[in-house]
């Protein structure tokens, strides 16, 4: 059975999270990516920024009020709200604002047991769970969290020397 | 050339990070490891604080005292100073203070761009220098923080049902 209590501890405390590894850090650390077709930390925030307008709050709706009748719209996974030159501050401000009013939101619908089992239909593969989408919110931040750590420890690739062949974060 | 202040805006951060990742939250989250052989949140804290103690810093004063001459002491992969019911808070703590303790030293140390060039004996892959060492030091800092991700998320991997597929940090 979904605790929502478990994944709203992780959702409220990622804004958090991330201003403490990247606010004030210069381009070095946040604008870099880790090879071509990657994205920078910077990027990142800009995907969940997307993710917090277009994904989550929205299929949740979705469910509720069309069940499995009305498919999600598709979500692109390359989307990111980051502009080039977007002060990273200002996309930290963003995506804490977003997330607290999707937090609120969330409060709002008060989810029953059976809300959270409630189905819907995923555009790729089909029908998903209430439960299943929040648990995907929670899990989605925590794999960004670790893709903005690679594409920071990215960027002394070669300042590490011998010791890359320890870390298996630089080898890919 | 190594920029040390570059490095220092990383290592300074880190128990700041992991603070507002982890603080408050339940075993569920902090406890679980991603299968066989692998460490939970709690124990990669854990290793961290031997690092601490161990590693970067005694390292540093090997290189500056007896160059190549005398290898470093092997440091042990799998350490890990959680020992079973060691409360989060108390190893946060410490993490932090000895990280403090590590750059005050540092601080003190003053090194030139000379002595970042300077070269000790690793004891399996033979000579690096100083700076090799200072970078190593950040990029184990964010290695870890993607190992903690990683744990965390792999307690939801059942979770998220279909979307599993999409998430290449549940696929290992």
């Amino acid at each position: 059975m979904h605790k929502l209590s478990r994944s709203i501890e992780i959702l409220e405390r990622t804004p958090a999270v991330l201003r403490s590894l990247l606010l004030g850090l210069p381009d070095f650390w946040v604008g870099g990516d880790y090879g071509p077709g990657t994205w920078s930390a910077l990027q990142v925030v800009g995907h969940l920024i997307v993710g917090e307008r277009d994904d989550w709050i929205p299929r949740l709706r979705r469910i509720l009020e069309h069940g499995e009748s009305v498919p999600f719209d598709p979500f692109p996974h390359d989307a990111t709200a980051a502009a080039p030159g977007t002060p990273l501050a200002e996309l930290l401000d963003e995506f804490e604002r977003l997330r607290a009013a999707n937090l609120r939101e969330l409060h709002a619908i008060n989810l029953s047991h059976a809300d959270l089992e409630r189905t819907g239909t995923h555009p790729a593969f089909g029908r998903v769970t209430a439960s299943q989408l929040l648990s995907t919110w929670v899990v989605h931040d925590l794999h960004h969290l670790r893709q903005i750590s690679l594409a920071m420890a990215w960027q002394y690739r070669d300042a590490v020397g011998p010791w890359c062949q320890y870390l298996n974060t630089l080898n890919r």
